[in-house]
């Protein structure tokens, strides 16, 4: 079949009038189906039922360190529990703080800190004349988004390329703005586009010469472990030690949680950093907590044991998340790989797929696919302030639905697209 | 025996010489106790054991509204856990939001917030051109006052009297600067006096008249069920309703945590507060994290099962404590009753006994206590800035030493302040 904008009025109206009916039959069924968030599936949950067996009341709930840990104190983490997760973000567990269930409250914490005594000692974001600005990666992480915004704080979209964000354009507005304060990168299998950072633009990362002192790149790790094969891995570049040797120590923040490997409600978060960034966090989280639940650091220790017992066990997870990805991803290659009405990324980890539609068409898209019980991401969230210029990005996130909803969800999808697309077309012709 | 200061010098010599040889007795134990903070000892963290195993891998991990907890979501707490935190802080379950495991990380938030982004839409303390003021009845819990003076809140110590904060300053206080943001209470047992608030008190409260339209009662109940006898208890009103019915239903905020009823680094803390303050609340949350720990709430709730359950377990741990409580009380009226160099308060709950030794006295007791190998509460630390005007508040807390323990921390402690009110008493002849 050719592509849409090759085919007639007439052929388009007759393709539109059999998909009408297709998406009639399937709208009759009143589905509930949802791709809208990067949930993992009750299958995935159930991977790690065997953390609630590890500790009860006959267990020993010292760490190793002799700790109590049913007790208050040891305020950044039980040794071991630090040493898994730095071991999962790649820094020494002297560059570690553990917290508590959400990296996300880490992520707002670190900004809220930010703005209230500054970082490091620099001149509190609230008590600056002007707005503080963030450089936004987009399409991106619509929660980055939210708290940057809930603080006030100006957001610059920055194009992702297919080695991550813009650099020339980053380097411009770091180098050059005191205000620019921040970065935020999701930077393997990025969210949404799968998409993880060359070599060539970590290394640009960390070569960066910010003109503020407390400018930070925010670096989170989310997907860090979750391939989706095998044999085919992208690899990231470790930026702490990078920005080390370039001189930068202090330049990132490193943020990861296990909330997509244990469980997404009762996971463990850490931020990784430098000894200097680390110990004015200390000073702050002394005021702000006795410590973060040490029991659940445990339990997390003792069911993986250590990174390889983590690997593995990302490896069951990938078993459960690769027939899904494989599911939409052959369903739109298949349906619109030669249509010309949308492009996207075949990822190799992460929790979701990025779609780029015709312009002006994603909004459109996401509520068609609404009518038929599907609920997608809003178009534009991938956006700083929910706005998409273009109006085509729509993240599909097919962790947590079955397969066999998933099937169905994929023809809802793909049956949205081209019925918004050849209105589109029609319109334009 | 006769009060120090009736004795003569020579009497005073003789009696230091006495004790200096017990307290180099003591000392050469080599010793190492603490009665520094209101820790549960290692007995009492045994007794919540059972909530090891309410939950496990062949559990149903779903709350009452079918919320599978191990997943994200839920943003204020499940149902049941609102349930049985909002009747052990006597509110409506609508009048509350569960957070993580700290009620400190709580009360830090709310403070925080109030400084990037105002109560109920005020404007930002951190935007308003004079430093805001806390009122801090003293003597009071030196983590409350370390959040103040960390986002740089101007402390105003008032007064306590034996029926709550001197209620006629902070009327004064609060009803004519517009700059008074709030006052930090621990209403009943309060720390480290172990009092409770008056009726009167409460209601005085309720009817305050704030110059600011931000000003909130940061009511820390952090003992209320925290019982040492059965037949004789402290009452408090509770202060959300009495707000409302002196028409200023928004005027408080309440905070509870399970720290001392399960596991302190592992417990479960909430807020209570105004439909109007939840709401607003629950906006910032939104962007903060996507839910605290569920799979916790749900040990909590399935381990206490109700309010019922919960004040069953409190009972056995006044079985632990009130002997503690009882062999400090009863060494200090005993050795110190008719010495005329201290004074304190017989608690009825709680976790502190409050010492009051002659003024300028509380330092030196304390780095002698320390001579022997005990550690008390830094003196100072009860009042703001670490500063108390008359160095004489000294704060006991006696749940953590073993009852063996705690026998001779007593007599550490006593020896203490025996040597150096003689000394004093010497140097003011």
């Amino acid at each position: 079949m050719p592509a849409y904008k090759e085919m007639s009025r007439e052929e388009l109206l007759q393709e539109k009038a059999a998909l009408e009916q297709q998406f009639e039959e399937v709208k009759g069924k009143g589905l509930k189906l949802d791709m809208s968030r990067g949930k993992p599936s009750t299958a995935q949950l159930d991977l790690a039922m065997g953390m609630m067996d590890v500790l009860n009341s006959h267990t020993d709930l010292r760490c190793e360190a002799g700790i109590d840990c049913r007790s208050y104190g040891c305020l950044d983490g039980i040794d071991e529990a630090k040493q898994l997760l730095a071991d999962m973000t790649e820094v020494s567990k002297d560059n570690l703080i553990v917290y508590g269930n959400s990296s996300l409250n880490v992520m707002y914490d670190t900004v809220s800190r930010s703005m209230t005594h500054g970082v490091m000692g620099s001149t509190p974001w609230c008590k600056l004349k002007d707005n503080v600005k963030f450089l936004c990666p987009v399409p991106g992480y619509d929660r980055h988004f939210a708290i940057t915004e809930h603080f006030g704080i100006e957001m610059i979209n920055i194009p992702m390329t297919e080695t991550g964000p813009d650099m020339d354009l980053v380097e411009q507005y770091v180098n050059n703005d005191p205000l620019v304060k921040g970065i935020w990168c999701v930077p393997k299998y990025s969210n949404p586009q799968g998409l993880t950072y060359s070599d060539e633009t970590v290394r640009r990362f960390a070569r960066l010469n910010p003109a503020a002192e407390d400018f930070r790149i925010y670096w989170d790790n989310a997907y860090g472990i979750h391939h989706l094969y095998d044999d085919k891995q992208d690899h990231l570049i470790e930026i702490l030690m990078e920005c080390k040797k370039e001189g930068h120590p202090d330049m990132v923040f490193k943020f990861c949680s296990t909330s997509k490997v244990s469980f997404p409600g009762s996971g463990v978060a850490a931020i990784g950093a430098s000894e200097a960034n680390l110990e004015y966090i200390r000073k702050q989280m002394a005021i702000q907590t006795i410590g973060h639940d040490k029991l659940n650091q445990l339990r997390h220790v003792r069911f993986f044991k250590d990174i390889h017992g983590m690997v593995l066990h990302m490896k069951k997870h990938a078993e459960i998340l690769r027939p899904k990805f494989e599911t939409v991803l052959d369903g739109l290659e298949r349906e619109l790989g030669d249509k010309g009405i949308g492009s996207w990324i075949r990822p190799r980890g992460g929790y979701f797929i990025s779609f780029d539609a015709l312009p002006g068409c994603a909004k459109a898209i996401v509520a068609k696919a609404k009518e038929a019980g599907l609920v997608m991401t809003p178009a534009g969230a991938t956006f700083p302030y929910g706005k998409d210029p273009k109006d085509s990005n729509i993240r599909i996130a097919p962790s947590y639905p079955t397969p066999e909803e998933l099937a169905v969800a994929t023809d809802i999808f793909i049956l949205s697209v081209k019925l918004v697309s050849i209105d589109k077309i029609l319109e334009e012709m």
